[in-house]
């Protein structure tokens, strides 16, 4: 069979690794796809940097259209970024008939639903495991591996920059500050760290995540974000002695739904935010920059994924798998693809209905509260009593020494409260309530729990 | 489009697990699938308890054969086990043209040629996700997840009843044969574990995963099996201290080829015994009876799967998603879909040549060794003397505190030496070498090791 033509739009770090690894392997990749995959066209602003990359064996233009407009391209590669380019471009060869494979999560998770939706009416596909995790075949995981399922929940480290920082802070009792700086000079953040450490990147992974787990349309304005900008070495002390690590996890959960009692919410709780997670737990143990990624399903239970989440080649290993999966069915009748969000489209309208993201006060789960008090009698008991009379229960506390506050002579302490699972909204007012008080010193430091069990 | 016909031959703890799922969650599956999927018939000698378990959905008959050669059905599932008549029953369905979908190990690693050669001519699937590793997508993750990678090796945790066994006794500092009978009393171990404790099972497994990650045919003939039955609960402890937990691994490991230099040895380690592994690493950790496989990739680099590994759901999750596959492309035209072995059959044969199951002394990795020696000078000397005669370099020696030995009044002691990279044979020869000392008191202790970086 003639070997399938790819044009590249924006051949940079990732793409060069595809054009790498495609070389490398060209055997044994042929020997598995049935057929060749070459790269025949390649875009770069730099033409003479991208020729460096590519040689004589494609062409090298500098306007990604000229490979998006070429008819003897089957399938485009999207690898320039951002949201506005990149979206015209892959709505333009979707229009062409070409099928696209992107590793842009924020294209797809804020621009999804037009794009699939115009990929469908036009018959192509639009392949992203390389938008989730790296080289890690989740995508896959979750649209084909665990299809029996209906999926409970899925919890996942999808940011390597984040976990890195947090690793060091753990390993070294540095602060978020210090790390961060270390880790832009070995190069593990960008020189602009702001989508990884304030959590949108990983909320652009856990909105893709989530459409494909629960079969509903990309939502990504309707997700919770919250980065890893506030923590402090002390809290990750704490966390430690009470057997937990703080990871930012990207989150989808199922609440209700089949089974539920009448009146409770039904919907999809989807957020992005530290958590303490039980050091025993494999994802606990998952240091540096690697990701994993946890997947609940009724019938197979607790799953997990792991491996690197970036890099040249690791995202390239994905997008090429990508290319074989549509080198394969290229020709074959649309209804034998696996469909984009894992579900039919008309299933996704409906689950979307039925489905809906749930507003963050509506979220279940645990909670770590630090308070800084005065180290007075009563204090405990006045906090304690707060949640108390707000119905939530508490797993643990742990109050440490009173220390001088230096120059004040009155003595501070820290105060760790884990609660058992409340509604968002109930903690969010017991919090305001404790912050009034006139011994809670500080502003309270509150981080989510999940057990994962 | 109607719902694809499904018989289940042999409906037992699997198939009732298959039967549950598909009914529970028919509605999801279907919407992700594009089409329904049923079971029309299911056969079980004991028929009342088939009935009592599909009621009025399904027919049920005695003799799996009505199924095999019931025209209406589009896809046999094999679940009875075992290799005489599950075999004559598969080559009979795909005689007639039906796809197979099965969870039997054993059948494939042994039978595995013929029955894929049988089906790429009638130009029917055979698939197999729950033969290994049960609900973990494990099979489609080296694939089609991995295509892109030369695959360089793969180490397992696939045996969930040997690796229960082994966490309880590090856990208990129990000896092999008292947890075994504790193992038979919860019903993590058969009444006849052989298959289990001697290795045999994840052999199967490990062949089944060595052919699709290297393309080469199943050769379970050429595996090297040792199971845990002689691992005691002392050389667990000296594993801990020295920073490592002993796993049943199946391993799989490519050899030489591209980039060998002239004269090594090519081909592949296929492989199944008691290993060292690093407490740091999270296969190490992987507790209980789960499974985890590690896969490395050129490409994408290190990567783990893990979930459960049996039971009646988690490996209905594998069986339905095999069933989705198949409902998928069944009507497609064959180049469509993955070769059976993940390379076309050609290559598959080639490969075959060019990679040989290397023998058990070719193998190369590193070596615990455990000699009780008499307590007198010049013994340490003396045996690590052999090992530098034989060009063996030392990685760390741990010698224990002299004990007594109860009426005798001579004191004995243990050496516990870890080796670097070494090939097999050389060490075979250093152990005959040692264990002809007079000074070393009883069998030495081998447990390779594995440092799966």
């Amino acid at each position: 069979m003639k070997p399938i033509q790819v044009g590249v739009l924006g051949i940079g770090t990732v793409g060069t690794g595809v054009f790498e690894v495609l070389r490398r392997n060209q055997e044994e990749i042929r020997h598995r796809a049935g057929r060749g995959i070459e790269i025949v066209a390649v875009s770069r602003r730099d033409r003479a940097r991208a020729r460096e990359i590519v040689g004589d064996s494609a062409r090298v233009v500098e306007d990604p259209r000229d490979i998006v407009r070429n008819p003897g391209i089957d399938i485009v590669v999207e690898l320039i970024g951002g949201c506005t380019l990149a979206r015209e471009l892959v709505l333009e060869a979707i229009a062409a008939g070409k099928h696209v494979v992107t590793a842009n999560k924020a294209l797809l998770a804020v621009h999804g639903t037009e794009i699939f939706e115009a990929a469908h009416k036009k018959g192509v596909m639009v392949a992203f495991e390389a938008a989730v995790a790296g080289g890690i075949p989740i995508i896959k995981a979750l649209r084909e591996g665990l299809t029996a399922n209906s999926i409970q929940w899925l919890a996942g480290i999808i940011n390597g920059t984040t976990n890195f920082i947090l690793s060091e802070m753990r390993d070294k009792g540095l602060d978020f500050d210090v790390v961060l700086k270390e880790a832009q000079r070995l190069g593990y953040a960008e020189a602009d760290p702001t989508f990884d450490i304030e959590g949108v990147d990983a909320a652009h992974k856990a909105t893709l995540m989530s459409a494909i787990a629960f079969g509903i349309p990309v939502q990504f304005d309707k997700a919770y974000v919250e980065g890893i900008t506030k923590l402090g070495a002390r809290d990750i002390r704490y966390a430690e002695q009470l057997g937990y690590r703080i990871k930012l996890l990207g989150i989808a959960k199922r609440r209700g739904g089949t089974g539920a009692t009448s009146g409770e919410v039904s919907g999809i709780e989807l957020r992005v935010h530290p958590s303490l997670v039980p050091a025993k737990r494999l994802i606990a143990n998952v240091e540096g920059a690697m990701n994993a990624v946890m997947v609940q399903g009724d019938a197979v239970g607790t799953t997990l994924y792991y491996g690197k989440g970036a890099g040249s080649e690791p995202t390239a290993s994905a997008v090429i798998a990508d290319l074989v999966d549509i080198a394969r069915l290229h020709t074959a009748d649309p209804g034998h693809r696996v469909p984009h969000l894992a579900f039919q489209p008309d299933a996704v309208l409906s689950n979307g209905g039925d489905l809906p993201v749930l507003p963050m006060a509506e979220t279940v789960t645990s909670y770590y509260l630090r308070l800084r008090v005065a180290d007075q009698a009563g204090v405990l008991a006045k906090v304690t009593g707060l949640l108390a009379e707000a119905g939530i229960s508490i797993d643990a506390v742990l109050q440490r020494e009173a220390d001088e506050v230096a120059g004040e002579g009155a003595t501070q302490t820290d105060v760790i409260i884990l609660t058992h699972d409340t509604r968002e909204g109930a903690i969010d007012g017991v919090i305001a309530q404790m912050q009034a008080l006139p011994t809670v010193l500080a502003p309270i430091v509150r981080i989510r729990k999940e057990e994962l069990a």
